[in-house]
């Protein structure tokens, strides 16, 4: 499970899962998959730089599942720890098709000028 | 693509990917990518934390194809990226089941007090 960290300094428009909660979101995911001696052979919970789906952040990619949860927050992470040991997944966390289409707004900003990390 | 790219200090027995120069290998992946037109549609180089494989760092993660690269240096970047390209891997780096082992004598220092990150 890779948990974006990216940060944007404040006031960025397109913000930043950092900005979001999303470090202290690893540290909870990290310290429960041990709690549940999940961690060494079940799951391991990195850190990733941005996975480019900052306007539906904190993001986490779940490999080689291959889906994403968004808007995560530190409240989630016992749902996902628990999902994860019963071979599920936390549904109304998993990012749609259209969750990745980044929004207008923000691409036009970032046409102007503004920097793509 | 996940690129490991931990750093632990000079001296650590177990070395770390960021020490045999993966930050390197992340940025000539990252700027070949975006070269190749890949970046956007077909793969997005991300750093991350620890992949648990330092002893064959530098590490890269490939989701959700769900292989390792291991021992990457700047100079394997080109084939990776041409690889890609033609949806293939290059076998001569792709981790094997054995790879993913600790050796032992990481494992005994670790039990003796050094810290598992």
């Amino acid at each position: 499970m890779f948990v974006c960290v990216n940060r944007r300094p404040d006031g960025a428009p397109k913000g930043s899962c950092a900005a979001r909660g999303s470090v202290e979101v690893h540290e909870k995911l990290k310290a429960m998959l041990k709690e549940r001696g999940l961690a060494a052979v079940e799951a391991r919970a990195c850190t990733s730089s941005c996975l480019d789906t900052c306007w539906v952040g904190p993001s986490i990619a779940v490999e080689p599942d291959h889906y994403y949860y968004g808007r995560v927050t530190v409240s989630d992470v016992p749902q996902i720890v628990e999902a994860l040991a019963a071979g599920e997944r936390v549904e109304r966390l998993v990012l749609t098709p259209e969750d990745f289409i980044e929004p207008k707004e923000l691409r036009r900003r970032e046409s102007e000028g503004e920097e793509r990390k």
